[in-house]
């Protein structure tokens, strides 16, 4: 449809838009940002000519957007899926151009959200839009479920879906929020990691104490969190909490082949993506299956003592990391869980109290590729990049897609269109333009395939 | 003198005054206030009657306040050494009264600084406006030399004792910067431990990274410094340092006996000064020993990653600590960086760069309890408290005592009337009030001996 390739300035000025709205939902300060993307999203959507808007609200939580358009008898009901809330954008004075005010460089949009997952949450809108305002009717039945918490648990989201499972009935749901595995090479993802989200505290002395008078005698909480993170994992990275590997599933003979003929090579991926002295994890088990089939356990910081400037000699009474694992079928977060805390029950050193208490989680899913929804997206995105797709993995984890399985009954077709380098959750994350507007080609592809 | 029991009133109000001014050396925005805690001391001097009071400039420094008055010839020389510079305040919800705002509850006055060292170093300037008030002359000849940056690693004012060793000629020096071992018991202080204290900085990947595209291949630097902190030393608290232990001297038999004899309840400091599950360190070596007589390895503080509210799965690009080493005769400050430093290089994981950054040191210190000032020291106290005198150690550092002996060759005499329980460097700091005004007492007692 020509309304695509006519509308692409009215597209990125629409996405720079969505772009501006500071909406992490980490930060209560930004409550009232959050709560002004999802009105953004719902405007949206009624603009388009989509049905029924609504902004589900709920105590203390962040509203899901909800729309649909059901005049398509006969036809499959795809069920749409974004998130309008973003990271928080710290380290501030590591990006280049400020995160919320999108800005334009060799065909990337820069700006915190600009792929995860603002960007690829309004190809979705704009892919119905041009239908809607041409058309004026759908090729199939859509119904757009768009959530502000993604970033900090998805709590809400999952009351809804489980409490909802026949107003949102679906044959399956598209989930935009992954990546191609190379610029031009259309991707389908078939599994994700799950994930336990949580803090390790550790207690010492009632207070913080003097070193000089009474180290050598009293715990210290930051040494005791550093010995148990150390003992949690062997030198290659293999993690050593008792029984965790037990579940875990090794990709298939087929599934490592396929993964071989992708085109990776580690020098650069180390060079390019990672700039780091070296990769780690275990040697005898290749790069891709290390972060997509491997599951880990991660310390994402830690606070406790005194970080300013100058000497402060100080032993603190508490200290906390942030620790997750990301998890692989078929573990189960709730066993993990109970594996990690046994096992830091084991490690916590003489003089400390310590306990982890997961504050989100999610299992893996695994995707069947030969879902007749998965082969459609496979041959809608082939058609729009002129390349044969591949299918693959992702290390991340979108708790959602187990939500939609598990209540639903669905499966959700991985749809993304970021790219490996997109500094996800870091700074100057961005979004390439190109991929931009032949995602929502191929979205609109999608639809047309499965209507017909 | 009845003139000390007579001004315990205006003592405790002058104190209130000097530990109101939040002098933190630590912190740049409290520069103006540290010069004003340099003016109050240089001020009190004056009106005592003390001569050639000087404020020491020096560009990026805080002054050092230097007095004298040496009018009785034939008699000895004094030193007086105090600091007018605070530690931080922070973690400033812990305190029951404000940190500046001083508090009087059971005969102890709280503040940052009451013990450390404002409330001592005040001792030393009221007990020469005793003599100077009433006789109009000291029972021997006083330098006082103050300093505002003990807590930053007295860089000032170890360029000029180098530099001044003639202007500063003396024949011995009070420090008065040390605690008493038990509330009622004179106590002299004869072994100081010395530091190096310094930043452990772990770079990993060129940026932060997101946990679950990257984790599993990509380096973690809070967990690699974990890795080494938790290396550099075994589960008993032994350092793990190749060659740290080789210079450290053990205390002598009749040292060992005498700290035997020391009141001191093992349960008790356990329970009322540490507050924690237990005591660590090597069971075989007795707890006064551990915090006296062997070295150290603290973490005082981990910067890194995300720490907010709520979940970011980030890998964090670096990681920074706090980290330091207590050192015991004969160790030697650099000798121990380097050794720490090359430790470091042999245990730094696959994937980061690690490096050990030193920002302050000095040596330890042993002083010959036979030397006829430390005698007069102990007789002072021994009458003013009615107790004989015990020789102690302390765990902590006070580089001064090594710069008078090294530039001078004067012996320090640690008088100190702080507790064990005063929380220095941490919430609620507190100077028990008979104390201070029988320190104040004692100290004069002590110049008069000297005198005599």
């Amino acid at each position: 449809m020509s309304y695509y390739s006519d509308h692409r300035e009215q597209f990125l000025e629409g996405l720079k838009q969505f772009l501006r709205i500071p909406s992490v939902s980490t930060a209560p300060e930004h409550a009232a940002d959050v709560e002004r993307a999802a009105r953004f999203v719902a405007d949206d959507l009624r603009n388009s000519g989509m049905e029924n808007v609504e902004m589900i609200q709920k105590e203390g939580h962040h509203p899901l957007v909800y729309a649909d358009w059901l005049n398509a008898p006969g036809k499959p009901t795809l069920l749409l899926y974004g998130h309008y809330d973003v990271q928080p954008a710290e380290p501030l004075d590591e990006w280049l151009s400020p995160p919320f005010e999108p800005d334009i460089r060799n065909e990337n949009i820069y700006a915190r959200g600009a792929s995860d997952d603002k960007g690829q949450t309004y190809v979705l809108l704009k892919a119905l839009e041009g239908f809607l305002k041409t058309a004026g009717a759908l090729p199939v039945n859509i119904r757009c479920l768009i959530e502000g918490e993604e970033e900090v648990g998805g709590e809400h989201i999952e009351e809804y879906v489980a409490q909802n499972a026949g107003k949102l009935r679906a044959d399956a749901a598209i989930v935009c929020d992954t990546e191609m595995f190379a610029p031009e090479l259309p991707t389908i993802c078939v599994g994700l990691r799950g994930i336990v989200y949580g803090e390790l505290t550790v207690e010492g002395a009632r207070t913080d104490l003097h070193s000089g008078v009474y180290g050598g005698a009293a715990p210290n909480p930051l040494q005791a969190m550093a010995e148990i993170l150390a003992a949690l994992k062997d030198r290659d990275g293999r993690i050593q909490i008792p029984g965790f590997y037990d579940r875990v599933r090794p990709p298939s003979p087929e599934e490592r082949a396929a993964w071989d003929r992708l085109p990776f090579n580690e020098d650069e991926y180390l060079e390019k993506e990672i700039g780091a002295e070296s990769l780690v994890g275990p040697a005898d088990i290749p790069v891709l299956e290390r972060v997509w089939a491997q599951p880990t356990l991660e310390v994402h910081g830690i606070r406790g003592g005194f970080i300013g400037e100058g000497a402060k000699t100080v032993i603190p009474a508490r200290a906390l990391a942030k620790v997750s694992m990301r998890l692989v079928a078929d573990q189960d977060p709730g066993e993990a869980t109970r594996q990690l805390q046994a096992a830091i029950a084991k490690l916590t050193p003489k003089g400390v109290k310590a306990k982890f208490q997961p504050i989100q989680g999610g299992p893996p899913s695994m995707i069947d590729p030969t879902n007749p929804f998965i082969h459609a997206a496979a041959d809608a995105m082939a058609e729009i990049f002129g390349k044969q797709t591949v299918y693959i993995r992702s290390g991340g984890s979108i708790p959602i897609v187990g939500l939609f399985k598990q209540h639903l009954h669905i499966p959700s077709v991985l749809m993304g269109f970021g790219l490996p380098d997109d500094n996800l959750h870091a700074p100057n994350e961005k979004f390439h333009l190109p991929n931009f507007y032949r995602g929502i080609e191929a979205v609109a592809k999608y639809l047309q395939l499965l209507g017909t």
